[in-house]
């Protein structure tokens, strides 16, 4: 005999679904939806029913778009300078990278990283639509944006094979003290490349 | 210019709705949903369309049924004591006491918490319906399965008001220390309640 109607345990399951959202957390938010009014939910529905068909890819830096563009506005944009490109493994990475408000360069999404305990190879990533890239756009830089992760490392020094010996400068991210962690508290490795990549000042 | 596609900042937007989801954590179930094949967002915004209009209320209890359902199972199946009646605030409430296993009675929804902080008075909530069932289903033992709060004790305190001289016994959950807490770490107030309540073994 369910304690809880159907309509509900169908809710909570769903929710369920979500990263990191156990039974008690998809109860919590079911609970509420079922609280306040019915609106709520229409709308977190109406959004959902919308999103894998409003959403599509861009031809050039598989960043994601709305559905009826070609090519991303991070692309199109002429102040965008198309002869960077910070390559990054997931299309959110470009959020985090936008934030900042100071990069101007464009961007390209690899859709992953080298990870064969995952079986992805370097094949299954967009590395031969880069390199084409490089041709294409006359590309000056190359900025590997990759995690600092033993996937993204591998991914960076792949890509940085692959290229070979185009003429284009290939950098990748600073690893260092990120701001506000005090050094006692940074791990072994942080403190190792920030000490191998110090800087004068 | 937006960075990301305005079907997917919907959805952001209408997760960042739920209960502690903030904007961080609303991106993470965004992303994921994109990540993965687009039956999973289906089935979600397909179980939030059908929520609200796949629920009722209990005519007695005021416990959460399906929309086509006059009264709870856990009101009408005949293993339940209709004598013993759980007066609980919340509808979920029902849940966490189910679980145990270990209750044979029925159930009574307040639909809240007297609160004039939230402006919710004792009149707002199903009280004169809990007296009628007293008198209706000849009720034998009123438990109050309030939160040990001050709303939920001075919740308890009106109903007990308004019971009055009929021949029910009150009682209401023990206080006392949970299972599994070292009497080290109890607050005060919980110790107090267990050394009031202390039993003879």
């Amino acid at each position: 005999m369910p304690i809880l109607p159907p309509a509900l345990t169908a809710v909570i399951e769903a929710l369920g679904k979500l990263p990191g959202v156990g039974p008690r957390t998809a109860e919590r938010y079911a609970y509420y939806l079922v609280r306040t009014d019915t609106s709520k939910s229409q709308v977190l529905a109406n959004a959902l029913q919308d999103l894998h068909g409003g959403i599509g890819y861009c031809k050039k830096t598989f960043a994601l778009v709305s559905a009826d563009q070609e090519l991303s506005d991070l692309y199109t944009d002429p102040k965008r300078d198309k002869t960077v490109v910070a390559v990054v493994a997931e299309p959110f990475d470009i959020v985090a990278l936008e934030k900042t408000g100071s990069y101007t360069g464009t961007y390209h999404v690899l859709g992953g990283l080298v990870s064969p305990i995952d079986g992805i190879g370097p094949e299954s990533l967009r590395i031969t639509e880069l390199i084409q890239r490089i041709d294409d756009d006359n590309v000056q830089e190359i900025i590997l944006a990759t995690n600092a992760s033993v996937e993204g490392e591998s991914t960076a020094l792949f890509i940085q094979k692959q290229i070979g010996d185009r003429p284009v400068k290939v950098t990748r991210l600073a690893r260092g003290l990120p701001i506000g962690v005090d050094l006692e508290y940074a791990d072994q490795i942080t403190l190792t490349r920030a000490l191998e990549g110090r800087q004068a000042i």
